[in-house]
């Protein structure tokens, strides 16, 4: 049957990116193929594959940033350990969301999270020679992964799914008792099947983590977009449960680019726990000549990494996460969008015989938010894909991202309007093309 | 006698960082104990230590970046190989200047060259596992072997004070003939002594790179700075001698902070010749998984670093060399204020009994520009830091840049019109300090 793209191409397309299956295709290297795709066919594809922010970037951001840059901040180096506004108003939000006292001198900017994890699994994995290993709590963001493997750390990991609540502790436990395990790493929300850890969960992480002495990396790249969660009535401000009350040693990566829709500029902050950033080790002095941890993170890392963070989009965290927490901003009804999005898109796929792969979240349903995971019938992921791609839909298969489920991650983000008639269309000629 | 601080001081300042001495300071610690000591003392310092621009950012960068962010780029994901109208406008820039044809497809936005070169030592360390070194032209900037080190990748280096001209050459053999080294690293004008490497010198350093299949890494931060030289009278343009004609695989780095005193954004060039992007070997598929040299940069290296680079800092950048290359924005004319400024230093230096320590440029004083280097009589650059910095004078050891000789690195970028007598009266406290 004729489908928009077919077997030929994909195979072509892949051989020039060098990888031989679309199971192994990166994220980027996706958007180049489907990009590749759409020339070629002419048709426009729904974009499920990329978790770029579907709004227009936060107008308080954007004021803040213009507002920098005609005072003068471009031709000023920025501060290693960060811009003082930014480092005040990160401590302020962790305070005024989280309900943790992080003091800004642990707040460090970062070139998007992606370079907060970079320096952290280079700093962790140096603390103490004997713990050479990173334990990713799975499903996961891939390139977190191809960190670990672009800087030769170890890495182990398990799937969540199956180790809900009680169950959590005795598997991290498994790992954690080898005394490798330098750093347990996490999203919550989780990237990429909306799954939440909860509060009792994340103190069983925190209990486990100094037990063992591991650093706890908890990415809170999606914070407050669990929306089954309402306010704190206490404040009016939306909340997230964190490890920060249980783990001694903790670092959040509390990224600019999807709660504020600010990926373009490559903005986020680490918050380091006092005691991890004030510990000290000579496994760290030796590796990299300083003893302390915030020391090596700032003077030795983010100075090598890049010299800091873009001047201009620090002063516009700063002015977002400040009037966040101030409560004049409400972020929240912006990002809320995707939720509302996915549970439309949720329906359409549900018609066409798809279901959610990870559907649950401990006893609930999983909530609408950013990502979700489908599958179909009992095709694998990367088969799945495949037909998809030739019916002019896209997305990530599963077991790239540390699933044992099969299927493919989705993101409502890139959804507009017309697409919704689209997709259905689109999973009509999919359901043609599968039954042959 | 007084001074303005006082020995016990600089000790406990120095224990509060961590390091023994000022000769193991870096430059950024520099920069935050010399803002301890103003606060110390009350008084301003003068601050020969970092490199900092000293005038605004261009005005064309700006309403570059200002007017991408009213396009609502802030809310797009980079591409990763950078944004289109960037890569243009570098490939331009350098046809323009430098005489040379890099394909845009070749020149990848990096945060800062501090990312870029992080990224390519990461990359050439891995093109053949026989070459596992770097070969540093000394003197040099000391954070791209702070970054070696981060990574542990083996260094060597020479100064090349003594191999000017034909002794260069068999210099660079005595290294390259043993077989590691991968890559062979300097900045053209130098950093920090300001020695201008020959096109003679350069073509040199390009056969002997391409004998021993050596990558040749450019960085060009200060391009067009030897403001000795003319323009090109058949473009009207600045011009630069490089590598580029002589060598096969070569990185030039390509940075705004200095050239448009836009350091506080971050933002950068990489620009490589077609056969070393092009280049594969079965080494960097083992350690990055993919063969060649420009998708590892790319694909595995950019992605995993920062995801890519602000893209407004990216927009300004691509507007400043495309009217760089035009000939419409005339950035030497700005930028030529260095010059004039480290003139006036070096006589009130030189009236103080001061002398220039990299005096010769193969057989020509050398120019005036961003750095220098200065002596007082035998002193070693310790003994001369620890006592100008008593007397409200800071600068960078000169060891520390790999110099043979002894001295210190200064930087006129931070001096202001009042400054040329405060100095004047400073180094008189210095003479006194020192006759004892």
């Amino acid at each position: 049957m004729k489908t928009l793209i077919d077997g030929a191409q994909i195979e072509s397309a892949l051989q020039k990116l060098e990888v031989g299956s679309v199971e192994e295709l990166s994220i980027r290297q996706l958007v180049s193929l489907v990009k590749l795709f759409e020339k070629e066919c002419g048709e426009e594809f729904i974009h499920f594959e990329i978790g770029v922010p579907g709004l227009p970037a936060s107008q308080v951001g954007i004021e803040a940033q213009k507002e920098a840059l005609d005072g003068g901040v471009a031709s000023v180096y920025p501060a290693l350990e960060g811009e003082p506004a930014l480092k005040q108003a990160a401590s302020k939000f962790i305070r005024a969301i989280i309900g943790a006292d992080v003091a800004p001198s642990h707040c460090i900017p970062t070139v998007g999270s992606m370079q907060g994890t970079f320096a952290t699994l280079m700093a962790v994995s140096a603390l103490d020679s004997k713990k050479d290993t990173i334990l990713y709590i799975d499903p996961g963001f891939p390139v977190q992964k191809n960190q670990a493997d672009v800087l030769g750390i170890r890495r182990e990991a398990f799937d969540l799914y199956d180790y809900r609540a009680e169950k959590l502790g005795p598997k991290l436990e498994e790992y954690l008792s080898t005394g490798r395990i330098a750093a347990i790493l996490y999203s919550n929300p989780n990237n990429p099947t909306w799954m939440c850890l909860t509060d009792d969960e994340l103190r069983t992480i925190g209990e486990m983590a100094n037990k063992y002495e591991a650093v706890v990396i908890e990415d809170l790249a999606y914070i407050t977009m669990d929306f089954r969660k309402g306010l704190n009535p206490a404040t009016g401000l939306p909340t997230q449960v964190s490890v920060t009350p249980y783990a001694n040693d903790y670092v959040l990566l509390m990224s600019g680019s999807k709660i504020f829709s600010y990926a373009g500029e490559r903005i986020a902050v680490a918050a380091f726990s006092d005691h991890l950033f004030n510990r000290k080790s000579e496994s760290l002095r030796q590796r990299y000549g300083l003893p302390s941890f915030g020391n090596v993170f700032v003077h030795k890392l983010i100075y090598t990494l890049s010299s800091g963070v873009s001047h201009s989009a620090q002063m516009a965290l700063a002015r977002m996460m400040d009037q966040a927490a101030e409560g004049i901003y409400n972020y929240r009804d912006e990002v809320r969008e995707y939720a509302l999005r996915t549970e439309r898109i949720r329906e359409i796929l549900t018609r066409h015989g798809f279901h959610i792969v990870y559907d649950k979240d401990v006893d609930e349903p999983v909530g609408n938010g950013f990502f979700f995971t489908i599958g179909y019938k009992d095709m694998t992921g990367g088969e799945l894909l495949g037909n998809l791609l030739r019916c002019g839909v896209s997305g990530i298969v599963l077991t790239t991202t540390g699933a044992d489920r099969e299927g493919i991650r989705a993101c409502s983000s890139a959804i507009k309007p017309h697409h919704y008639e689209l997709l259905d269309q689109r999973l009509g000629m999919f359901e043609e093309l599968v039954r042959g």
